[in-house]
């Protein structure tokens, strides 16, 4: 199941095109993906630890200062051993898809840095919020 | 030919875990990309206008914060009708090879923002940068 | 009167000491200033053009990266010709007084970028927000 | 003695009005001070641990993305027994001077983060560095 996320864009995000800057993106869907996995979750921070494998987006339309925070769509597209795919649709101010992306992450020991395997109990909460794969149009 | 960017890595880039954190690093394959199409040409900056079409990353090591900038390699994948593809290797303080990334850019009419061909001119210039497309790992 | 806008801190804000950075704090300030001044009010970005002018600011306590939106205080000390002081006080996630601000900005003619004079219209609409500058340990 | 660092400027440090962003000069002066204080030093940065304290700016130009890195003239005011005071000076593009700044730094035990004072070696390195106050026009 998809979820939606409000991510305000802030003004320093912009460049000097006036829209958000190509990377600020990614901060973009870090904060989407922090309140996907950690937000609202008792010691959440501290058990689970990830690392970023992989990352590929599409910008479809530039994004301009909204006057609201951006409904950013994500979800869970893959559950792997030890890897989950996140995927994300970024609408612009009038509601268009403005950007798709995908991340790859991977749990690690916080303690070592190296990847471990997802909890059962993990693999059932996540479950909740899987759907298709995000489609690029080039690939 | 792959060129090579000295990019400095700033305190700020850092994240809590005390590494460049991953939005991060598309602000330093900016920097490495602007180096290669516009610093040191005179009106590039007005003559040459670009949208960001795509992106692909694959972290493979973290980057922790380095005494020198880092020497970004990069070069020109491909060269199309309207687009070009960039690709990086980014090492970390160590020599290492931390990531490696692909950007597809188009190139528009800064008038009216709508892709417009490269010319003869930029194709020759940029010719020059040609080298074989990064290979990811995961795909 | 002090009126108070919640500004999500992003993980991206945190240095490697775990902590907002410094700078990243004057980014949270404009997004509080932005909420004051801009936010809800159409055609307000395009009538009023701001210069930051000074800026001033006593970092008291570490800010750690919080659950929830920082509740920043914000609220005008001066209102002059063509220029206005604002000021802030940044909790921490406990509550307590981690920064105190104040920013000078002139309100400047879109078109020249030249000062102007504020107007009555803005004058009557700011005064709302009047309330004693923030008092800084040292100067 | 006042020194004299180059800093970059990125294409992302612009807002949408083409001026470096008030947020990002301070990251500009960050670069500029950890040049000061920590590179070219082995163990300078585990070693020398600093909290700010305090910091101030006048900006009295817009900066407009620069073809080369800015050289920003920094040097310390004041060494008192457990925290110095930095000054800075920024130009823009032009050579004219775009802000002056000063930073209140406190030298802390990095085990505890308490404040510690400042060793005689520090005091005998930094004297180097000594020069006059930065002077503000408003204050």
């Amino acid at each position: 199941m998809k979820t939606t996320v409000p991510v305000p864009v802030r003004w320093a995000d912009l460049d000097a095109y006036g829209h958000v800057n190509n990377a600020a993106v990614f901060t973009l869907l870090e904060e989407a993906r922090i309140a996907l996995f950690w937000r609202g979750r008792e010691d959440a921070a501290t058990q689970l630890a990830t690392f970023i494998a992989h990352q590929e987006i599409e910008y479809l339309l530039p994004i301009s200062y909204p006057d609201e925070p951006l409904p950013i769509s994500v979800w869970i597209s893959k559950i792997g051993g030890a890897s989950a795919e996140v995927c994300y649709e970024v609408p612009n101010a009038a509601g268009d898809v403005a950007a798709r992306a995908r991340t790859t992450i991977v749990t690690v020991n916080p303690a070592t840095g190296t990847p471990r395997r997802i909890t059962d109990e993990e693999r059932a909460r996540w479950a909740e919020y899987l759907a298709d794969p995000v489609q690029f149009r080039r690939h």
